[in-house]
């Protein structure tokens, strides 16, 4: 194809229904927002909302009224912003998702919980390329559990694993990422689940780079467990706390391996022992991160309000663009475009491979292309379908080209 | 003793040396502030350097900067503000004490980094009257590693039960509270943390009730591990992130049950197994919430400035206040301080008992008097010495003597 002008991607920009979002975000005026902030994979952007969201939590609601808060509020925001996260990008009904605490620990307690349901099993399943996060966990609840970690075959994907080779009759648990945090790979979680329950183990979805940027349906894939960040795609800010989720039909049996008041059945009894709470509150531990459940919430419902089908639908039409461009100026300098090249099998990031990944991302970030190396030789392009313009994806890769021919 | 009157507390209030640091937190001009605020050991106040310096980092570090943010500071807050922890209310060298999670993971961490320093032993002893999470995680611990629990004689102070009985030699670790959350009692923590080491036991002290309100001296009283909250006496907020304090004699051996990449030794080398980071990083799992713990560095930092041994002289004098006031006033309705009398051996807040606990909470609040009820005859009432006057302690028995009156 003929590589698309400034003007075809302004026209884009203009004509794009998502358009209006990009103005509920703090956007800077150029003096040192970014030329193209192709990170929001890392870091989504701040919405106007949660700016002010967050100066009522601090000055009014923790400022002046003090301790009244936790009863006025504070502490349902881990089920009810759960929830939201649940509706808006999980495909999750109500009463199975709470927002708490950091994604490594949500890892720990959903794959202690999952290794609990199977606890006559004793092979916990994992990828050795997914994120080290979940690969340390793996390997440290098997540790404690005094089960063996399973590594999936190296450089398969997991799926022709899984389907070729089976699980093997003493799998207990299987952790994936469904979006892989270097490629973009979006793992076929429908037909992964259904493998790993006909081997009669439980499935636990890492969905940090899947959650508002594809389209999850937990409930109707039957997923058992899930997990994943939300200061990305859902835009809550630097350390936000994490969801996870869990199907009702485990709640009975469902353990939680960092018990806490917060998570007993009554709260306030002091009981002699630890009672878990009926549901999905079972999962928590400590006192709720206010702060960061609040940013959750406005973050995740500006999501909600665009709609998870238009968001993908952007994300693809995104990637698409990067994925030409790149093609069309960069591949005659031996950058390669390292996702998946079926839109439908990739997230909302795309990732480029050359030897100098490294330093590409160090002197593009000074001109204002701002992305991610990922080791060895990775230069990682988030694009955040309500924050990102089709204009900042064309600089990007002008400003790439421009490098690579020189002075 | 005859009762002091209004003016003589106003008068100690003119006289407090510590009265300039009221100003630099939020008080409220009466509309909705409360008469008196005795729940600063559940919810500290806010600091106004806080809310201009949580501003900042949303407007500024966060929207404008993005993700450059993590590089020009965040990753190394859990240290930094450690550090600060330490110095100004831990008794702790720097490079001892990180700050991350909630006080619920970072005891789990704690309790498991212990047993496993002693991994040959097969108990793990607590308190019976300890606050909940911290018997539900002993539990948790024990269960999950197959150790037994060893609960100290109940209603015996810990010291006594130890120094009486000893722990035997089976003992791994104890896990005891420095500052009862209910009765206020302040521990003997060097002869207790002594005593333990004498059985060949780790000790972890959970410092929630005392670090800022009690002098503590960790590295001098040679205590193994530590964890506690910063929303009480540190004035970080609603879910602000707890602090784990290791001595630095273990950190070699320390291991951390929730090991993620911001712990590893090479946090972007991606590695294929985990290697934890030399020092008390090492102790770190998820990323680092960023909001929390800008919170806590501006609370700590003010009680830094203020100075622990001021802190504790004007908590003394709050509590010394408050039980002669509730002696004078409220004995003969059947009220008894419930706190120990020698103001040496109680932290900065009071507890009174009284069968219709649950009721005086509810009606002084709404009042205006606002203190916590603690299942099931409590009434616990924190004195914060940055925030709260000789006023407020007077014009609280005041209310309840008035309210013990009828109209």
């Amino acid at each position: 194809m003929t590589a698309p002008t400034l003007d075809d991607v302004l026209a884009k920009d203009a004509a794009d229904p998502l358009r209006s979002f990009r103005n509920r975000f703090i956007i800077g005026d150029g003096a040192d927002d970014p030329v193209a902030y192709l990170d929001g994979n890392s870091l989504g952007r701040l919405p106007k909302a949660t700016a002010e969201r967050l100066r009522d939590v601090v000055e009014r609601e923790w400022g002046s009224r003090l301790i009244r808060s936790w009863a006025d509020g504070w502490l349902d925001l881990p089920e009810r912003v759960g929830d939201l996260v649940g509706s808006a990008v999980l495909g999750a009904a109500p009463g199975q998702v709470v927002v708490a605490d950091s994604t490594t620990v949500n890892i720990a307690k959903a794959v202690h919980a999952a290794a609990a349901l199977r606890s006559d099993r004793r092979v916990l399943v994992a990828d050795p390329a997914d994120f080290p996060t979940d690969r340390y966990l793996v390997e440290s609840v098997a540790d404690q559990r005094g089960l063996k970690v399973g590594w999936l075959a190296d450089g398969a994907g997991a799926l022709d694993t899984l389907l070729d080779r089976g699980l093997g009759d003493d799998a207990a648990a299987v952790l994936l990422s469904a979006v892989d945090y270097r490629t973009a790979a979006f793992a076929d979680v429908p037909a992964i689940t259904a493998a790993v329950h006909e081997a009669g183990a439980v499935m636990v979805w890492d969905l940090s780079h899947a959650a508002g940027s594809v389209p999850l349906s937990l409930d109707t894939d039957e997923v058992d467990l899930a997990v994943g960040c939300t200061y990305k795609y859902l835009n809550a800010g630097p350390g936000a706390p994490a969801y996870l989720y869990a199907a009702r039909r485990h709640h009975e049996r469902l353990d939680n391996a960092l018990p806490g008041w917060i998570g007993a059945d009554d709260v306030f009894a002091m009981a002699d022992r630890y009672v878990p709470a009926p549901g999905i509150r079972r999962m928590l531990s400590g006192s709720p991160y206010v702060l960061g459940l609040v940013a959750v919430e406005e973050g995740v419902g500006l999501v909600a309000e665009a709609g998870i089908e238009q968001v993908r639908a952007k994300g693809i039409a995104l990637t698409e663009l990067l994925v030409a461009l790149a093609d069309d100026w960069l591949a005659s300098y031996g950058v390669e475009v390292a996702s998946p090249r079926d839109p439908e099998r990739r997230g909302a990031h795309v990732v480029l491979r050359h030897p100098e990944a490294n330093r590409i991302d160090h002197e593009l970030a000074a001109r204002g292309v701002i992305g991610d190396y990922r080791n060895p030789d990775l230069w990682r392009l988030g694009l955040s379908p309500l924050t990102t313009s089709y204009e900042e994806v064309w600089l990007a890769m002008q400003a790439t080209r421009e490098w690579f021919a020189g002075p």
